[in-house]
Protein backbone atom coordinates (compact mmCIF):
# COMPACT_ATOMS: atom_id res chain seq x y z
CA UNK A 1 0.00 0.00 0.00
CA UNK A 2 1.07 3.66 -0.95
CA UNK A 3 1.75 6.37 1.54
CA UNK A 4 -1.27 8.25 -0.65
CA UNK A 5 -3.63 5.55 0.13
CA UNK A 6 -4.14 7.08 3.30
CA UNK A 7 -5.33 10.30 1.81
CA UNK A 8 -7.82 8.40 -0.23
CA UNK A 9 -9.15 5.76 2.45
CA UNK A 10 -10.00 8.59 4.61
CA UNK A 11 -11.57 10.94 1.70
CA UNK A 12 -13.70 7.75 1.01
CA UNK A 13 -15.06 8.20 4.43
CA UNK A 14 -17.05 11.32 2.94
CA UNK A 15 -17.02 10.99 -0.90
CA UNK A 16 -16.69 8.56 -3.35
CA UNK A 17 -14.22 8.19 -6.22
CA UNK A 18 -13.43 6.49 -9.58
CA UNK A 19 -10.07 5.79 -9.96
CA UNK A 20 -8.68 8.71 -11.59
CA UNK A 21 -10.11 10.78 -8.89
CA UNK A 22 -8.86 9.21 -6.34
CA UNK A 23 -5.57 9.46 -8.07
CA UNK A 24 -6.11 13.60 -8.86
CA UNK A 25 -6.80 13.64 -4.76
CA UNK A 26 -3.68 12.02 -4.30
CA UNK A 27 -1.35 13.60 -6.69
CA UNK A 28 -2.03 17.06 -5.25
CA UNK A 29 -0.96 15.66 -2.17
CA UNK A 30 3.19 15.66 -1.22
CA UNK A 31 4.67 13.50 0.99
CA UNK A 32 7.44 15.09 3.53
CA UNK A 33 9.17 13.63 6.15
CA UNK A 34 9.79 15.48 9.37
CA UNK A 35 12.27 15.28 12.51
CA UNK A 36 11.22 15.72 15.90
CA UNK A 37 11.19 19.39 16.84
CA UNK A 38 11.05 20.42 12.96
CA UNK A 39 8.75 23.42 12.31
CA UNK A 40 6.10 23.09 8.87
CA UNK A 41 4.72 27.11 10.29
CA UNK A 42 6.32 29.70 12.01
CA UNK A 43 4.61 33.52 13.43
CA UNK A 44 4.64 35.97 10.72
CA UNK A 45 5.20 33.52 7.59
CA UNK A 46 1.75 32.59 5.51
CA UNK A 47 0.75 28.70 5.96
CA UNK A 48 1.24 28.05 2.23
CA UNK A 49 0.18 24.05 3.34
CA UNK A 50 -2.15 22.08 5.53
CA UNK A 51 -1.03 18.96 6.99
CA UNK A 52 -2.40 15.51 6.93
CA UNK A 53 -0.64 13.20 9.48
CA UNK A 54 0.69 10.04 8.34
CA UNK A 55 2.50 8.77 10.90
CA UNK A 56 3.94 11.10 14.16
CA UNK A 57 2.31 13.69 16.41
CA UNK A 58 2.70 17.49 15.69
CA UNK A 59 1.36 20.20 17.85
CA UNK A 60 0.33 23.98 16.71
CA UNK A 61 0.97 26.57 19.38
CA UNK A 62 1.08 30.18 20.13
CA UNK A 63 3.06 32.19 22.70
CA UNK A 64 0.58 34.35 25.10
CA UNK A 65 1.65 37.95 26.51
CA UNK A 66 3.70 36.60 29.54
CA UNK A 67 6.16 34.30 27.17
CA UNK A 68 4.03 31.26 27.89
CA UNK A 69 3.54 28.27 25.25
CA UNK A 70 -0.18 27.54 24.36
CA UNK A 71 -1.06 24.55 22.92
CA UNK A 72 -3.68 25.24 20.24
CA UNK A 73 -4.14 21.90 18.53
CA UNK A 74 -2.63 18.23 18.83
CA UNK A 75 -2.39 15.56 15.79
CA UNK A 76 -1.44 12.28 15.25
CA UNK A 77 -2.29 9.78 12.49
CA UNK A 78 -5.69 10.89 10.52
CA UNK A 79 -5.67 14.30 11.68
CA UNK A 80 -5.07 17.64 9.67
CA UNK A 81 -3.21 20.92 11.56
CA UNK A 82 -2.14 23.49 10.22
CA UNK A 83 -2.15 27.49 10.75
CA UNK A 84 -6.28 27.54 10.18
CA UNK A 85 -6.49 31.34 10.11
CA UNK A 86 -3.38 31.56 8.38
CA UNK A 87 -3.73 29.14 5.55
CA UNK A 88 -7.40 29.92 4.60
CA UNK A 89 -6.98 33.73 4.31
CA UNK A 90 -3.49 33.29 3.35
CA UNK A 91 -2.26 36.08 5.53
CA UNK A 92 0.80 35.70 8.06
CA UNK A 93 0.43 33.07 10.71
CA UNK A 94 0.24 33.44 14.54
CA UNK A 95 1.08 29.96 15.47
CA UNK A 96 3.91 27.49 15.34
CA UNK A 97 3.54 24.05 14.13
CA UNK A 98 5.96 21.79 15.15
CA UNK A 99 7.12 17.79 14.84
CA UNK A 100 6.81 16.48 18.44
CA UNK A 101 8.36 12.82 17.08
CA UNK A 102 9.61 12.07 13.46
CA UNK A 103 6.89 12.24 11.14
CA UNK A 104 5.46 11.48 8.14
CA UNK A 105 3.25 13.97 6.80
CA UNK A 106 0.55 14.65 3.30
CA UNK A 107 1.22 18.29 2.66
CA UNK A 108 -1.39 19.71 -0.06
CA UNK A 109 -0.54 23.72 -0.74
CA UNK A 110 -3.66 26.70 -1.00
CA UNK A 111 -3.32 26.84 -4.96
CA UNK A 112 -2.85 22.99 -5.49
CA UNK A 113 -6.14 22.80 -3.16
CA UNK A 114 -7.98 25.79 -4.92
CA UNK A 115 -7.31 23.53 -8.09
CA UNK A 116 -8.58 20.55 -6.65
CA UNK A 117 -11.66 22.01 -5.58
CA UNK A 118 -12.67 23.65 -9.15
CA UNK A 119 -12.03 20.28 -10.51
CA UNK A 120 -14.96 18.62 -9.75
CA UNK A 121 -17.51 19.27 -6.54
CA UNK A 122 -16.92 15.78 -4.80
CA UNK A 123 -13.37 17.51 -3.77
CA UNK A 124 -15.77 20.72 -2.69
CA UNK A 125 -17.85 18.50 -0.92
CA UNK A 126 -14.49 17.00 1.12
CA UNK A 127 -13.25 19.82 2.00
CA UNK A 128 -16.29 21.65 2.74
CA UNK A 129 -16.95 18.49 4.62
CA UNK A 130 -13.66 18.47 6.88
CA UNK A 131 -14.50 22.62 7.16
CA UNK A 132 -17.39 22.17 9.04
CA UNK A 133 -16.84 19.15 11.24
CA UNK A 134 -13.38 21.50 11.61
CA UNK A 135 -15.55 24.08 12.97
CA UNK A 136 -18.00 21.94 15.12
CA UNK A 137 -14.70 20.43 16.72
CA UNK A 138 -13.70 23.92 17.59
CA UNK A 139 -17.18 24.80 18.81
CA UNK A 140 -16.92 21.96 21.45
CA UNK A 141 -13.77 22.54 22.58
CA UNK A 142 -14.27 26.35 23.37
CA UNK A 143 -17.55 25.47 25.37
CA UNK A 144 -15.77 23.01 27.07
CA UNK A 145 -13.11 25.51 28.15
CA UNK A 146 -15.78 27.91 29.36
CA UNK A 147 -17.77 25.65 30.86
CA UNK A 148 -15.70 22.54 32.59
CA UNK A 149 -13.91 22.11 35.32
CA UNK A 150 -9.78 21.51 35.04
CA UNK A 151 -10.74 18.05 36.04
CA UNK A 152 -13.55 17.05 33.65
CA UNK A 153 -12.04 18.64 30.65
CA UNK A 154 -8.85 16.21 31.19
CA UNK A 155 -11.47 13.53 31.99
CA UNK A 156 -13.21 13.90 29.09
CA UNK A 157 -10.53 14.29 26.81
CA UNK A 158 -9.10 10.93 27.94
CA UNK A 159 -12.45 9.38 27.33
CA UNK A 160 -12.55 10.88 23.67
CA UNK A 161 -9.03 10.87 22.77
CA UNK A 162 -6.93 8.08 24.48
CA UNK A 163 -4.70 7.68 22.10
CA UNK A 164 -3.69 11.30 22.62
CA UNK A 165 -2.57 11.65 25.95
CA UNK A 166 0.66 9.58 25.81
CA UNK A 167 1.69 11.41 22.74
CA UNK A 168 2.28 14.76 23.86
CA UNK A 169 4.64 15.71 26.64
CA UNK A 170 2.68 16.92 29.66
CA UNK A 171 2.97 20.23 29.31
CA UNK A 172 1.51 20.32 26.01
CA UNK A 173 -1.72 19.00 27.20
CA UNK A 174 -1.94 20.98 30.01
CA UNK A 175 -1.95 23.80 27.78
CA UNK A 176 -4.23 22.34 25.37
CA UNK A 177 -6.88 22.01 28.65
CA UNK A 178 -5.64 24.95 29.91
CA UNK A 179 -3.98 24.49 33.23
CA UNK A 180 -0.68 24.41 34.52
CA UNK A 181 1.51 21.00 34.00
CA UNK A 182 1.48 20.99 38.14
CA UNK A 183 -2.21 20.61 38.08
CA UNK A 184 -2.65 18.18 35.22
CA UNK A 185 -0.27 16.23 36.87
CA UNK A 186 -1.90 16.72 40.59
CA UNK A 187 -5.22 15.17 38.57
CA UNK A 188 -3.15 12.53 36.89
CA UNK A 189 -2.07 11.48 40.59
CA UNK A 190 -4.80 11.17 42.24
CA UNK A 191 -6.38 9.13 39.64
CA UNK A 192 -3.74 6.56 39.84
CA UNK A 193 -4.44 6.76 44.04
CA UNK A 194 -8.18 6.00 42.91
CA UNK A 195 -6.94 2.93 41.02
CA UNK A 196 -4.39 1.51 43.57
CA UNK A 197 -7.54 1.88 46.50
CA UNK B 1 -36.35 44.96 -2.54
CA UNK B 2 -37.55 41.28 -1.22
CA UNK B 3 -36.00 40.23 2.17
CA UNK B 4 -34.65 37.60 0.05
CA UNK B 5 -32.77 39.65 -2.04
CA UNK B 6 -30.49 40.19 1.21
CA UNK B 7 -29.01 36.33 1.03
CA UNK B 8 -28.89 36.61 -2.72
CA UNK B 9 -26.59 39.91 -2.10
CA UNK B 10 -24.64 38.11 0.45
CA UNK B 11 -24.07 34.89 -1.34
CA UNK B 12 -22.70 37.26 -4.56
CA UNK B 13 -20.05 38.13 -2.48
CA UNK B 14 -18.75 34.18 -2.81
CA UNK B 15 -20.14 32.84 -5.91
CA UNK B 16 -21.43 34.02 -9.01
CA UNK B 17 -25.03 33.64 -9.57
CA UNK B 18 -27.29 33.15 -12.49
CA UNK B 19 -30.89 34.82 -11.64
CA UNK B 20 -32.25 30.83 -11.70
CA UNK B 21 -29.40 29.84 -9.35
CA UNK B 22 -30.06 33.04 -7.31
CA UNK B 23 -33.82 31.79 -6.86
CA UNK B 24 -33.00 28.28 -6.02
CA UNK B 25 -31.00 30.13 -3.10
CA UNK B 26 -33.44 32.01 -1.99
CA UNK B 27 -36.19 29.89 -2.71
CA UNK B 28 -34.05 27.31 0.36
CA UNK B 29 -34.74 30.01 3.19
CA UNK B 30 -37.78 31.19 4.82
CA UNK B 31 -38.04 33.87 7.13
CA UNK B 32 -39.18 34.04 10.05
CA UNK B 33 -40.34 37.10 12.30
CA UNK B 34 -39.16 36.30 16.03
CA UNK B 35 -39.70 38.41 19.09
CA UNK B 36 -37.26 39.59 21.70
CA UNK B 37 -36.52 36.37 24.00
CA UNK B 38 -38.51 34.47 21.81
CA UNK B 39 -35.57 31.15 21.90
CA UNK B 40 -34.66 29.66 18.25
CA UNK B 41 -32.56 27.05 20.00
CA UNK B 42 -32.49 25.08 22.99
CA UNK B 43 -30.37 22.10 24.76
CA UNK B 44 -31.47 18.98 24.00
CA UNK B 45 -33.23 19.31 21.27
CA UNK B 46 -31.62 19.39 17.69
CA UNK B 47 -30.76 22.31 15.80
CA UNK B 48 -32.81 21.53 12.47
CA UNK B 49 -31.72 24.79 10.91
CA UNK B 50 -29.55 27.95 10.61
CA UNK B 51 -30.23 31.58 10.89
CA UNK B 52 -29.26 34.33 8.68
CA UNK B 53 -30.32 37.59 10.53
CA UNK B 54 -31.32 40.28 7.81
CA UNK B 55 -32.51 43.04 10.91
CA UNK B 56 -32.05 42.30 14.83
CA UNK B 57 -29.59 40.41 17.19
CA UNK B 58 -29.41 37.02 18.18
CA UNK B 59 -27.17 35.33 21.10
CA UNK B 60 -25.91 32.15 21.43
CA UNK B 61 -25.59 30.83 25.47
CA UNK B 62 -24.74 27.48 27.22
CA UNK B 63 -25.31 27.54 31.03
CA UNK B 64 -21.69 26.18 33.07
CA UNK B 65 -21.35 23.84 35.89
CA UNK B 66 -21.75 27.17 37.99
CA UNK B 67 -25.23 27.92 36.27
CA UNK B 68 -23.47 30.63 35.04
CA UNK B 69 -24.89 31.82 31.04
CA UNK B 70 -21.96 31.63 28.91
CA UNK B 71 -21.81 33.46 25.75
CA UNK B 72 -20.88 31.63 22.49
CA UNK B 73 -21.65 33.59 20.00
CA UNK B 74 -23.51 36.95 19.16
CA UNK B 75 -25.22 38.11 15.57
CA UNK B 76 -26.05 40.71 14.07
CA UNK B 77 -27.03 42.22 10.63
CA UNK B 78 -26.09 39.61 7.95
CA UNK B 79 -24.06 37.20 10.60
CA UNK B 80 -25.11 33.28 10.75
CA UNK B 81 -25.94 31.72 14.29
CA UNK B 82 -26.97 28.17 15.25
CA UNK B 83 -25.61 25.18 17.64
CA UNK B 84 -22.97 24.51 14.93
CA UNK B 85 -22.50 21.67 16.26
CA UNK B 86 -26.30 20.65 16.56
CA UNK B 87 -26.95 21.43 13.30
CA UNK B 88 -23.79 19.74 11.49
CA UNK B 89 -24.28 16.22 13.02
CA UNK B 90 -28.28 17.23 13.89
CA UNK B 91 -27.64 15.90 17.48
CA UNK B 92 -28.70 17.40 20.53
CA UNK B 93 -28.02 21.15 20.93
CA UNK B 94 -25.74 22.12 23.95
CA UNK B 95 -26.60 26.03 23.80
CA UNK B 96 -29.80 28.02 23.82
CA UNK B 97 -30.17 30.34 20.44
CA UNK B 98 -32.16 33.44 21.53
CA UNK B 99 -33.44 36.53 19.91
CA UNK B 100 -32.11 39.85 21.93
CA UNK B 101 -34.30 42.46 19.92
CA UNK B 102 -37.17 41.83 17.43
CA UNK B 103 -35.57 40.09 14.84
CA UNK B 104 -36.10 39.17 11.14
CA UNK B 105 -34.17 36.06 10.27
CA UNK B 106 -33.80 33.58 7.32
CA UNK B 107 -33.66 30.04 8.11
CA UNK B 108 -32.95 27.13 6.32
CA UNK B 109 -33.43 23.83 7.50
CA UNK B 110 -30.61 20.87 7.39
CA UNK B 111 -32.37 18.83 4.71
CA UNK B 112 -32.97 21.87 2.66
CA UNK B 113 -29.69 22.89 2.95
CA UNK B 114 -27.88 19.29 1.51
CA UNK B 115 -30.56 19.47 -1.29
CA UNK B 116 -29.24 23.08 -2.34
CA UNK B 117 -26.12 21.49 -2.19
CA UNK B 118 -26.18 18.33 -4.33
CA UNK B 119 -28.44 20.72 -6.67
CA UNK B 120 -25.57 23.01 -7.90
CA UNK B 121 -21.75 22.55 -7.20
CA UNK B 122 -21.73 26.70 -6.52
CA UNK B 123 -23.64 25.85 -3.43
CA UNK B 124 -21.13 23.48 -1.93
CA UNK B 125 -18.33 26.01 -2.85
CA UNK B 126 -20.81 28.73 -0.56
CA UNK B 127 -21.54 26.74 2.68
CA UNK B 128 -17.62 25.20 1.87
CA UNK B 129 -16.63 28.90 1.95
CA UNK B 130 -18.74 29.93 5.08
CA UNK B 131 -17.60 26.85 6.66
CA UNK B 132 -13.67 27.68 6.62
CA UNK B 133 -14.37 31.19 7.33
CA UNK B 134 -16.38 30.27 10.64
CA UNK B 135 -13.80 27.69 11.10
CA UNK B 136 -10.71 30.98 10.89
CA UNK B 137 -13.36 33.29 13.12
CA UNK B 138 -13.52 30.05 15.80
CA UNK B 139 -9.68 29.83 15.95
CA UNK B 140 -8.80 33.45 16.32
CA UNK B 141 -11.42 34.06 19.06
CA UNK B 142 -9.98 30.83 20.98
CA UNK B 143 -6.11 31.94 20.15
CA UNK B 144 -7.36 35.69 21.75
CA UNK B 145 -9.08 34.09 24.75
CA UNK B 146 -5.77 32.05 25.25
CA UNK B 147 -3.35 34.86 24.95
CA UNK B 148 -4.77 37.98 25.59
CA UNK B 149 -6.00 39.79 28.71
CA UNK B 150 -9.11 41.02 29.66
CA UNK B 151 -8.51 44.58 28.92
CA UNK B 152 -7.01 43.32 25.14
CA UNK B 153 -9.54 41.44 24.46
CA UNK B 154 -12.35 43.75 25.06
CA UNK B 155 -10.31 46.48 23.03
CA UNK B 156 -9.68 44.25 19.87
CA UNK B 157 -13.21 43.47 20.06
CA UNK B 158 -14.42 46.77 19.79
CA UNK B 159 -12.07 47.47 17.19
CA UNK B 160 -13.05 44.76 14.75
CA UNK B 161 -16.51 44.58 15.73
CA UNK B 162 -17.67 48.29 16.57
CA UNK B 163 -21.84 47.74 15.76
CA UNK B 164 -21.83 45.00 18.02
CA UNK B 165 -21.08 46.44 21.23
CA UNK B 166 -24.00 48.41 21.42
CA UNK B 167 -26.67 45.71 20.22
CA UNK B 168 -26.40 43.52 23.16
CA UNK B 169 -26.28 44.26 26.99
CA UNK B 170 -23.01 44.13 29.03
CA UNK B 171 -23.64 40.92 30.64
CA UNK B 172 -23.59 39.13 27.08
CA UNK B 173 -20.54 41.30 25.86
CA UNK B 174 -18.66 40.52 29.48
CA UNK B 175 -19.55 36.78 29.38
CA UNK B 176 -18.16 36.52 25.66
CA UNK B 177 -15.02 38.08 26.19
CA UNK B 178 -14.70 36.28 29.30
CA UNK B 179 -14.64 38.67 32.04
CA UNK B 180 -17.30 39.04 34.64
CA UNK B 181 -19.66 42.14 34.05
CA UNK B 182 -17.71 44.13 37.15
CA UNK B 183 -14.57 43.80 35.24
CA UNK B 184 -15.92 45.03 31.48
CA UNK B 185 -17.94 47.87 33.37
CA UNK B 186 -14.65 48.98 35.10
CA UNK B 187 -12.87 48.57 31.47
CA UNK B 188 -15.14 51.09 30.23
CA UNK B 189 -14.97 53.72 32.98
CA UNK B 190 -11.17 53.56 32.75
CA UNK B 191 -11.80 54.09 28.67
CA UNK B 192 -14.21 57.06 29.81
CA UNK B 193 -12.12 58.76 32.30
CA UNK B 194 -8.92 58.39 29.84
CA UNK B 195 -11.32 60.47 27.21
CA UNK B 196 -12.38 63.15 29.36
CA UNK B 197 -9.07 63.85 30.46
Amino acid sequence: MGIHDSIINYAKKTISLTDSEAAQLSEAFNEIKVKKRQFLVQPGFVARHRYFVIKGAVRAYVIDEEGQEITIQLAIEEWWISDYNSYIFQQPASMFVVAVEDSTILQISFEDELKLKALNYKFETFFRTHAEKSGAFMQRRLISRLTQSAENRYEHFLEKYPKMANRFPQYAIASYLGMTTEFLSKIRNKKVRKKLK
